[in-house]
């Protein structure tokens, strides 16, 4: 039943998908006492254009 | 009013999209009482990375 | 596999969800090509102040 | 960064969903390579009457 | 055409709702290029219990 | 803490979006009564073919 859409920045990788969506539906499973089968998850890639916080896109953020 | 957000693994055809909206908004339209012209509809698509059931992407996930 | 959120204002009886969620799921099955049992559909219900068309809360729109 | 939406069914405890954000934080940072500080986790919960599987609404479905 | 969902902790009045959508529909028709009767806005209200930041329920944090 | 989710026709320039989310998040921040720190903004930008008005696509309206 659990439905998880998650927003991430574009640039990750399979591996590192995989091992999210892995490791996501196992605290899903465990925590609302439902088996892993009933859980579905959406990743939503974002470009740097299309995600701001306080007002700043971050694709304008200087970088880290 | 109605807003519908479709998500489904990409892939489609512009036909397909076109009779899922036109029977959609035809089934909103008539079970919800509005105008069919009050339905919008967004389709998200996503890649087979982009979607996990069961704790596996649909692109690992074993040919059908 | 396909999911959708439809976003409809309160007030809305069971029945009329029933028949929508019937309907909903008949055409994506047919137009996405995937069973039935593949569709899931989430309803969100929105409060005449949680919705708004043209800047106008529907709380704050004339009665039709 | 991350964002996360999670649509369950209503009726878990506080307790549950403060196991289930604490996991999901801790995955998502991990696997995402961000600190737990910029994961944010929105939950919906949907009554029985809102969610359906293969046309049927929960509500409607035989009790397990 | 654009399509606005703005998650806000529940608690707020419709007064500070109305400034928001009014306020908002006038940013995007401008920015967007589109006429204001274009623009929907949903507002999902969040309870503490259900939203997270950093892995900890909002309704669990320190009060300010 | 306001968290905001965008849909929008593909097709705008950086400058635009850059516009959009500044104004946005200060009508967000001066109207919920928080710092423009805290509000995220995400935006879906939507391929013709991926978004319908009233059953028809919108790569199937006539051209205004």
């Amino acid at each position: 039943m659990p439905i998880v859409m998650v927003n991430i920045k574009e640039g990750r990788t399979v591996e590192q998908k995989r091992a999210m969506v892995t490791g996501m539906t196992k605290v899903v499973s465990e925590t609302m006492d439902v088996p892993q089968s009933a859980v579905r998850i959406i990743i939503n890639e974002m470009k740097g254009e299309n995600f701001a916080i306080a007002g700043t896109l971050v694709c304008d953020a200087p970088a880290k």
